[in-house]
């Protein structure tokens, strides 16, 4: 039991533990081995391994055998390696205690400075080094010990030192002198033990050690366990505790502290970057209570160790081939370093220092990819809020649609294109958004709603659209009457300008500077690398030959989804979509229909002729019918008004209306009358559009274009409904090809949207000639989740960790992702070619994309502006599966 | 290939088939061969065997080799037996050609008789036997023939014989002379010629092929298809085709035809029931031209024909241990029997039989057990209209709810309560019904709606109340400002009276007679014989203590599901629940769940009382808020009319009841904020259930009862879920248990309704106690399928057979039932002895019962006019799995 090592050192030549040791000695205390080993300048000290961690909880609070002799042997081989003893009241040493984990935790205990003072080895410290140093780190002992290891909040003795610096008259720390420093720590201590009723310690050992202990037990404080069950970190895993022995940046004029970034985080360039403070120890530089100066002054105020921190920076990012955020501290000219790590990055940035670091030799290609996260390259894509603009937030949203938006308010889809024409900028802001709103949508700069998921209609069409959107910002009370909406106080009336950032999901009172970032060719660089390593297709959704085209123009290899019922909303096609449907006859329909067929046909050719060498797979009408006729209460409304001013010519129509929309009502349209129970119920509405998709086709096959169209049916439950709609769909094509003398392949298939297509996905393979998981309404369905509806609770779940991430932005692996893996096992059980992708929104989803690929999937498709990010992705999911 | 055997002789002492080669022989050949085996006289023939028919598919339309050579041989054969030839022109040997698949089939080609006939046999047969005769089977057999073999409708010739009895100034058939029929015989002939281009066949072997022929394509003809497919009785089966010998019942007024029961059918008396026709073919029976006699007239006229027939009639039932369905000739006082089958039986037959036959130790108690369809018990568990009444149904609905009704048309559920105050037997008649409306459907004798399938609200309330309901009658239209609805051109008004039978989805528009059914002690018997045979144990779904008791007496054991939320609608507490929903803060919510928490308490006691003994499983509040708020529509209305009027101090609440209506307001309600997310955004809501019940069951306990509460958490799909809200009630039960000082077992579970459930049922079964299928919303999910808006395709689905049958009425085997087994798999892997049930309407039907026992489940749970159904399916289930 005690021959288990649980206690490691590093720095000088004694060094035990090296960066792969990360799960055991944390993140902090295996790169703090790793540089002592690489002979860069460390405070030397040790590490409490994660496992004591874990012991320690799984025994009633109790250390393992062995623990404290472990620790009070490697604190002697510290006093020997330094020459000073810990508590000697002459020359004490002194230690820094802090927590690290395996990656960084906030919420955790952070850091205890000056550990091993009390009153008779601050005066020891006082005669060897100086008085006003020696009662600057008293004091600060005094405050973070009792703030971090106790949780006296930290503004009690922030109240003393300014009470002190008022009376005396100054207000920088710096001015404080020894007496007035020895003052307050006089104050500082009864202070603690006011609040703690007991005598600050004076026993270093005892210090030492309800600092390491008050580390394990900050690892199950409230902050921590809901940060770990939010971010799904096992509770097992544990922290080290790093004991290190102080340097003192608070050393006089030569001495100081800082923090920098091998390079440029912000832009990704070459230069050394950060920013330090002399006479200062690290919290010092963090609180911005004096402004830090810039590393190239560092370089002409002490051009040696400017020379010596920049031949480490090369070193560690030759060693890590990695972007590098070092703390170092300059004690008396002297260097140390006190942490490295990987540093964060924008997107901009981290794409450009994967191309320059492959150039520069020092990773592959494939090592280049995988420093680019997929996710982040959003930021590129859409227009931003200029970082440099300082900006409140009123409220939050969800953030719908990526990307930032400046204009004028309105609240209906008309207002919206008619001051569009007008040309002004404009925000749409909605309860919620419907299809009729597309123009609206269309015209306006972003959107805003009151209501709805990430997957709402206006999150779904925005991002499709590539525009901004805050979705489901509940904080928002619109009252339409009065052409305003009130927000946490604030009201803001039509035609106030406010900006949205879509990116975040915040909604801000005025005007903000925005910013296209520039897009480098170094992105350009980045996607041709995934391109030659993934092994998914990556596909868009896109309903127009715009969509269509800035698609092809991001990468997309075909369409995965074309939606043909935003055509039905184009221009002018409305009024004969809604006669379609008030004939109560097929006659009626069809009537209505022989005049929607050129249309359509002329939607098709269009896409098809952007999307030329490419599939297209063109899904039949999904939405229920009365998603396409007014609202019953706008009805309602109506009706009400005219009966009121007694205009009877008109009252008849409405009264028909009202009729119809009632009798289409449905409770869940979600699970209603839509997809291929359209296509079984009225045949004719089918048989248009595979008409229309086929003339097209051949039109276009004669102009000698190369087509494959494919149809999806929507909605397939059992395989009878896609037998039935797929004769009838085979029936017109053979039609048409007959009538043009074309000769066409094509592929009929269906989308598997329905836990029960995904259960009997066997059966529909053998008729099916592709699937498409269409995992939105996959998610809905497995969760019995609406999304229009989940805002008023789905939010609540992701906060508290009840869901690891919203089923709708990431795919939920254990629930509807065992019915894709399903469905794609039992689909090609039964054809072990049969093509299959994806359609929904979690098509350009990174975590969902890697999942696509492990599944088998042929192929992903998303919106348009997320080609970029599956492509990247996509590449991802082949290196990743490689480790 | 030729020594293949497909030809079966039977009759005489030559009988090569018998009743197992059913599949072979089909149901009609396998019986005569039976028969002829027994001694019984059969006239003889031949069965040409189902795979001929299916080779002739598999064959494009061609017979194997040697079929024709073998058929040739057994006529020969017939012919030698007989003693006359077949095409003979002084004695012809004539037949019937009938066909016979396994079962009978609708659709199919029938019977042609007197085949061998021509204008030369004719003659022979008049001068051997009667002129008139011989002519009326010319006759006869030109129609059939005409008719079935070559599709020459039957009114043609209907026409053709009307003319001639009109020229003749007579009514009846038989008052045609000889002359009369021979010139029929001829016209028939020219119709023939004229209808199909060819003379009437004069060969008796091409009149034989083709009648074979034609029985063989009548197995492919449209409505067989169509039967099929709806039946799911496979294609390849084919049909056999039966070929015999003629005797006839229109040999003189010694010769007769006629059907029996070997017990009454509809009483399931044993006393031989049935009628014949003197002088006559087996189609004059069946025209009704002539009134046929009762079999006890027989007795009196024939003695010795009707003791043979009564000898025979005992036989058969010796040997099938059935009541048999006979058909009979007797030509010139000698007696044939022509067919034996099983006979159809009303349910209280089918009950009296088995136990009859029990006693008479003809059967055990397994095999009287299979002799009840479950499913047919429903029959006797509800009034029901004389079948003596002759009803005219004006249009049909769903038969939603069974059992038969009538009362007074009324449009609101308030109009329905205040005219049962004063004595008025009402039928609730609405759009639709919603949660509102229980008082009104309680008050009401039956249930009549526009929209909706087998279980929406009104059907599901209406047979937990054991209410008739006939449910999404699309044929009518309501007018509720006028007070009436239109059906099929009839308009009925408030207060007229109507019948409803729920059994069959009729509407009557006149009071009809009813009935109450003697459940006799049979019914009792054959209950309890299956509890001694069922494994699964049968619960129910009961709110209030009147449902509890019913179903008891029925013999539930136990509830499965108790819902709370139908309490939240009991008298005096819908004001209360409302102020709870528009208190806007926990605090608001707390005082309004405090003054519920007694009355919830109260409802508990009185429930665990009359189920003492027996578990009782409580689901904590289901539905999303707004079900308990009033409609969006009628504030609205309410807003217009109270604005208009300038009433302004009821003007500014209604406001605020539309705003938190609008703001409840779910696009999807049934995937919304419903279930345990409504317990988890509003723990307090739960919090007070779960008081009550534990209240209630420890007040009990002090009392003597013995009670175990199981709380189950409804709308689980994440682990996470179920373990926030089972603490939160875990702290409640415990506190408690605490304050009342009582010793109490409990057990804490879920609902597996959503398909995310069942697929991670082994994370689930780690926390909870048990698990109880809620199909009803499973198969919801799974099918993406609204119950409530289905009735726009969900019965053109079942007509066409895209579905076998509606999947709310019987469990989806492959599709829910996949997701059942892979929840029962998933959890018992993780605690094998977990206790699983069914509480969705489908633990009620026989199917889905049988389908529970197979998959393991512990009990099903139904309502509880179905408890008795569920008994007995539960034993078949036991008896056909040893099968």
């Amino acid at each position: 039991m005690s021959d288990k090592k649980y206690v490691y050192f590093f720095g000088g030549n004694s060094t035990e533990g090296n960066a792969s040791m990360r799960n055991l000695l944390g993140g902090k205390g295996s790169h703090l081995a790793e540089m002592a080993n690489l002979s860069i300048p460390v405070p030397p000290g040790f590490t409490v391994t994660t496992e004591v961690c874990i012991e320690y909880y799984n025994n009633q609070q109790q250390y393992p055998n062995g623990v404290e002799e472990q620790i009070a042997r490697q604190l002697a081989n510290l006093e020997q390696e330094i020459g000073f003893l810990f508590g000697d009241e002459k020359q004490p040493l002194l230690l820094s205690v802090r927590s690290g984990a395996r990656i960084s935790m906030p919420g955790m205990m952070d850091t205890v400075l000056n550990l091993g003072l009390n009153d008779k080895t601050v005066e020891g410290l006082a005669k060897t080094v100086d008085e006003r140093f020696a009662f600057d780190c008293y004091r600060r002992f005094i405050n973070m010990f009792g703030d971090v290891v106790l949780g006296i909040e930290h503004k009690e003795f922030e109240k003393i030192l300014d009470a002190k610096k008022e009376k005396l008259n100054i207000t920088n720390d710096t001015e404080l002198d020894a007496k007035a420093l020895r003052d307050v720590a006089i104050q500082y201590k009864a202070l603690y033990k006011e609040k703690t009723g007991a005598d600050f310690p004076q026993d270093p050992h005892t210090q030492l050690q309800m600092a390491v202990n008050s580390v394990f037990d900050s690892w199950n404080n409230k902050r921590a366990i809901t940060y770990r069950k939010i971010n799904h970190i096992p509770d097992d895993w544990g922290t080290a505790v790093n004991v290190q022995c102080m340097v003192y940046g608070n050393m006089g004029e030569n001495s100081g502290t800082g923090v920098a970034f091998t390079r440029n985080p912000a832009t990704g360039e070459r230069k050394f970057y950060g920013e330090y403070l002399m006479n200062a120890q690290g919290e010092d530089v963090v609180a911005g209570i004096r402004t830090p100066q810039s590393i190239e002054t560092l370089k002409k105020e002490m051009p040696d160790i400017y020379g010596q921190l920049d031949g480490i920076k090369e070193q560690l990012e030759q060693h890590f081939k990695e972007m590098e955020d070092v703390e170092f501290t300059i004690q008396q000219n002297k260097l140390y370093m006190l942490q490295t790590r990987t540093g964060k990055r924008t997107a901009a940035a981290a794409v450009k220092i994967a191309v320059d670091m492959f150039n520069e030799g020092l990773i592959n290609k494939e090592e280049a990819l995988l420093k680019v996260d997929p996710e982040q390259l959003d930021q590129l894509l859409h227009p931003m809020i200029d970082p440099n603009e300082e900006v409140e937030a009123v409220a939050k949203g969800l953030p719908a649609s990526p990307g930032a938006a400046v204009g004028k308010v309105v609240f209906t889809a008309d207002q919206a294109e008619k001051e569009a024409k007008a040309g002004e900028k404009v925000i749409l802001v909605r309860n919620e958004t419907s299809p009729e709103d597309i123009g609206g949508m269309n015209a306006a700069q972003g959107i805003l709603t009151v209501r709805g998921g990430m997957t709402s209609h206006a999150a779904v069409v925005a991002r499709g659209m590539g525009k901004p959107c805050v979705a489901g910002c509940g904080a928002i009370r619109t009252n339409e009457d009065e052409g305003s909406f009130t927000v946490n106080g604030h009201t803001v009336h039509e035609g106030d300008r406010i900006t949205l950032n879509g990116t975040t999901g915040e909604v801000i009172l005025e005007p903000v500077k925005l910013i296209t970032p520039d897009i480098s060719g170094d992105m350009d660089i980045v996607l041709k690398w995934s391109d030659e390593v993934r092994k998914l297709k990556v596909r868009t959704n896109a309903d127009t030959p715009k969509d269509s085209q800035v698609a092809r123009d991001f990468g997309a290899q075909g369409i995965g989804l074309c939606r043909t019922e935003h055509m039905f909303f184009g221009e002018g096609r409305i009024p004969i979509v809604q006669e379609m449907i008030l004939a109560e006859t097929e006659e009626g329909r069809k009537e209505a229909l022989k005049k929607l067929l050129p249309m359509q046909r002329g939607d098709f050719k269009e896409i098809f002729k952007v999307m030329k060498g490419y599939p297209v797979t063109i899904r039949l009408l999904d939405p229920p019918l009365h998603e396409f006729l007014p609202k019953y209460d706008e009805l309602l409304e109506q009706h009400m008004e005219l009966k009121n001013s007694g205009s009877s010519s008109k009252i008849k129509e409405i009264e028909n209306l009202i009729k119809r929309v009632s009798y289409l009502h449905e409770f869940n349209p979600m699970m209603g009358h839509r997809g291929c129970r359209l296509g079984i119920t009225y045949p004719e509405i089918y048989e248009m559009q595979v008409r229309a998709i086929f003339e097209a086709a051949c039109e276009l096959v004669k102009e000698g274009y190369t087509i494959v169209p494919e149809v999806m049916i929507p909605l397939v439950g059992h395989i009878n409904e896609f037998k039935v709609t797929r004769d009838n769909a085979e029936t017109t094509a053979q039609q048409v090809i007959k009538e043009t003398g074309v000769k066409l392949d094509y592929l009929i298939g269906t989308m598997i949207e329905l836990p029960r297509a995904a259960i009997t996905a066997d059966e529909i393979a053998q008729e099916a000639e592709f699937f498409s998981f269409g995992t939105n309404d996959l998610t809905q369905m497995t969760f019995g989740l609406s999304r229009d509806d989940a805002g008023k609770f789905l939010p609540y779940y992701v906060e508290t960790g009840i869901l690891k991430t919203d089923p709708f932005m990431a795919i939920d692996q254990n629930g509807v992702g065992e019915l894709v893996k399903m469905g794609v096992e039992k689909g090609r059980s039964v054809k072990p070619n049969l093509k299959i992708g994806i359609c929904g929104e979690h098509g350009g989803e990174p975590s969902s994309v890697i999942f696509c690929h492990n599944t088998g999937l042929d192929y992903v498709s998303c919106s348009p502006f997320r080609v970029p990010i599956a492509r990247l992705a996509a590449a991802h999911a082949v290196l990743k599966k490689d480790e």
